[in-house]
C-alpha cells in the first residue's frame, strides 16, 4: 500500500435507489461527493455514462494522474468476476460485467465488491479495525450482512461469495426467511426486517399495554420498535432483549470460526445502543468455548453512516489483491 | 515452498497414549517412521529427550543437512506461540513451549499445530485437496476438530485457535456438551461419544428389535453402533441418519461463511461411508442459500488413516507462515 496523500481513489457506493460517490485520500478525507438515481437507470451501460459525467468535474479538479482507482459496492457484486450478478434489487438483470463497464468508460482500474465486504474493509482502513488483521464486520439493515477479515485479508471463498453470515442457521426449524425459505436463519431475526417481524409476533400475542399497540399491526416496523424502545416501552426493548439474544448466539458461532479480534457491528439496528449490545455480548460469552471468553471486542462502528459506504468502496482501490 | 526431492521433513504426531514419527519427503513418502510411549513421559523434557534418542538413527541415515524443519501435531498446539496450552489428555500441564524444546535439542526449526489442522494441511499437500486453495477438513473422531483453509492459509484467527468448528451450536437448546458445558454443539452429537449418546437414547426409547440391544446400555459406543450398522440394524442406521442430518446442517452454516470449493470429512467416524455421507450432503444442500448448492465438493480424506498424521505434522515444515 503507498502512503502518498496526493493520491486518491474515487468510492461509489450502488444502492437499488440511489448511488453515492466521492473522492477520497489516503487518511480517509472524502472530497466531491455526490449522489444521483441509481433506479431511473434501465441499463447499467446508461448508468455508468451518466455516473462518469457527474464524476467528471471532480476528476478534473484532483488530476486524473492522481487517482489511483475505483472502488464500488453494490448488492450482489462478485470480486473475483468484477460482475454484479442476479441483483434482485437492481434493474440490470443477469450478470452485468459491471467492472469493465466503469474501467473502460473513465480508463481507470475498478474493483467491486459487495456492500458488507466494503465496509469491512473501510473498517479496516479508517475505522474500529484500523490496524486489525483479524475482525468481521456484521451489516444490520434491511438484511444481514458480513465482511470477514482474517491475516488482514477479506475472505472471498473460492468462488467470492464467502461471507454470507447472515443466511447461517442460528435457530433450527426456526422462522422461515421471506425470500431464501430457509428456516432459522439470522437474518430472519436480527435484520429491520426481522425486528418488524418479531414486534408483530409479540404485540399479537401480547396482553400488556404497549405504545406499539397504537400501530396497526401491519405497519410496525423497526423504526416504530425504535421510537417505541427509546419512550421506554418494555415490549419494544423486549424485542431488542431477543434480537440480541439471537444475534449473540451466532457470534459466538462466528468466533469459534475465525477467531476474530473484534466483531464490529454496523448499520441502522444499531442505533438502538445497549439495549441490543447488553444482550449480544452477554449470549456471545455465553456460548463462547472458554479459550474464547472475554477476549473478542465487540463495538459498533466508528464510521460515520453517510460517509461509510464511500470510504469502504473507495478503500478497495488500496487494497492488494493477494 | 521448495521442490527439492532431496529435503526431508520430520512429521510429529502427538497423542495422549501414544506418539507417531516419520521422515516425509515432498511426495509425502513416509520413510523412517515408528512409534513411541507418550504417556509414561511426565515431562515434556524427558518427552523430548526420549523422541530425539528415537528418531536420531533416521535423521543420520538420510543426513540432518537435508531436513528443513520438524512439524508437530498435538492437542492444544497453538502455531503462534509454539506452545501447547493446558492439553487435558496429556501429563505436561499448562503451558509448555514445546517447539523451543524441540528446537533447542534437534537445533532444526519447528512448527506446531493442532491435529485438524495439521490433517488440513495434509489434505493440501498430498491428499483430497491437493491443488485447493479453499477447503474445509473436519475431523469426526472423538471430539469433532476442523482445518480451515482460505486463498491456500490457514486460518488461525488472532491468537492461534481459530476453526474450532466442533464447538459451534447447530441446536440451540440441544443436548449438552459433557465438557463444555455448551448446549446443543456440533461435537455433542457428531463425535464418536456423541453418536454413543444417540445410540443409547433411540435404543432407550425404542419398541422396534436392534442388534444393539445385545449391549449392555452403557456399553455401547460408536463402534457397536458401526458394526450392528454393517449387518443392516435398522436403528443403528438410524443413528446415522440423524448425525449426518445435524453434521450436514452445520456444514451449510461453514460453507456460508468461507464458501469453500470442497469439504473434507477425516476420522474413525467416516467408516460409515454413505451411510453418514447422503444424509450429510441432502441436509447440507437444503441449508445453503441458492448461490452455494451443488457447488461444494463434500467427501472423505484420501490420506490413509494410519500415515495422514505424520503426512499433515511434516507439511507444516514446507507451510511458510505469512
Amino acid at each position: 500500500m503507498s502512503n502518498n496523500l496526493q493520491q486518491y481513489a474515487i468510492g461509489v457506493d450502488i444502492g437499488g435507489t440511489n448511488t453515492k460517490y466521492g473522492i477520497v485520500n489516503h487518511r480517509g478525507d472524502i472530497s466531491h461527493s455526490g449522489r444521483m438515481s441509481t433506479s431511473e437507470f434501465l441499463t447499467a451501460e446508461a448508468f455508468v455514462a451518466a455516473l462518469y459525467s457527474a464524476i467528471l468535474p471532480a476528476i478534473d479538479a484532483v488530476g486524473v494522474e492522481n487517482i489511483k482507482g475505483i472502488g464500488v459496492g453494490a448488492p450482489n457484486a462478485n470480486y473475483f468476476t468484477g460482475s454484479i450478478e442476479h441483483a434482485p434489487n437492481l434493474n440490470w438483470k443477469g450478470i452485468v460485467p459491471f467492472a469493465r463497464l466503469i474501467s473502460e468508460r473513465f480508463h481507470l482500474p475498478c474493483s467491486i465488491t459487495n456492500d458488507a465486504n466494503a465496509a469491512a474493509v473501510g473498517e479496516m482502513m479508517y475505522g474500529a479495525a484500523k490496524g486489525m488483521k483479524d475482525f468481521i464486520v456484521i451489516t444490520l439493515g434491511t438484511g444481514v450482512g458480513s465482511g470477514i477479515v482474517t491475516s488482514g485479508h477479506l475472505i472471498y471463498g473460492h468462488d467470492g461469495f464467502a461471507g454470507e453470515l447472515g443466511h447461517t442457521v442460528v435457530r433450527h426449524g426456526g422462522r422461515q426467511h421471506w425470500s431464501t425459505e430457509i428456516y432459522g436463519s439470522l437474518e430472519a431475526y436480527a435484520s429491520a426486517t426481522g425486528i418488524a417481524i418479531t414486534a408483530r409476533e409479540m404485540i399479537a400475542g401480547a396482553d400488556k399495554q404497549s405504545l406499539l399497540k397504537q400501530y396497526p399491526l401491519e405497519e410496525i416496523d423497526s423504526k416504530a420498535v425504535y421510537e417505541c424502545a427509546m419512550k421506554g416501552d418494555e415490549i419494544a426493548k423486549e424485542v431488542y432483549r431477543f434480537t440480541g439474544q439471537i444475534l449473540g448466539e451466532a457470534l459466538a458461532n462466528f468466533v469459534m470460526f475465525s477467531s476474530p479480534e473484534a466483531i464490529i457491528l454496523f448499520g441502522g439496528v444499531t442505533k438502538a445502543g445497549n439495549l441490543i449490545m447488553d444482550p449480544v455480548r452477554e449470549h456471545m460469552e455465553k456460548n463462547l468455548l472458554a479459550v474464547f471468553r472475554n477476549k473478542v471486542m465487540l463495538t459498533f462502528s466508528e464510521l460515520k453512516e453517510a460517509d461509510a459506504a464511500i470510504l469502504g468502496a473507495s478503500a478497495l482501490v488500496w487494497e492488494i489483491k493477494r
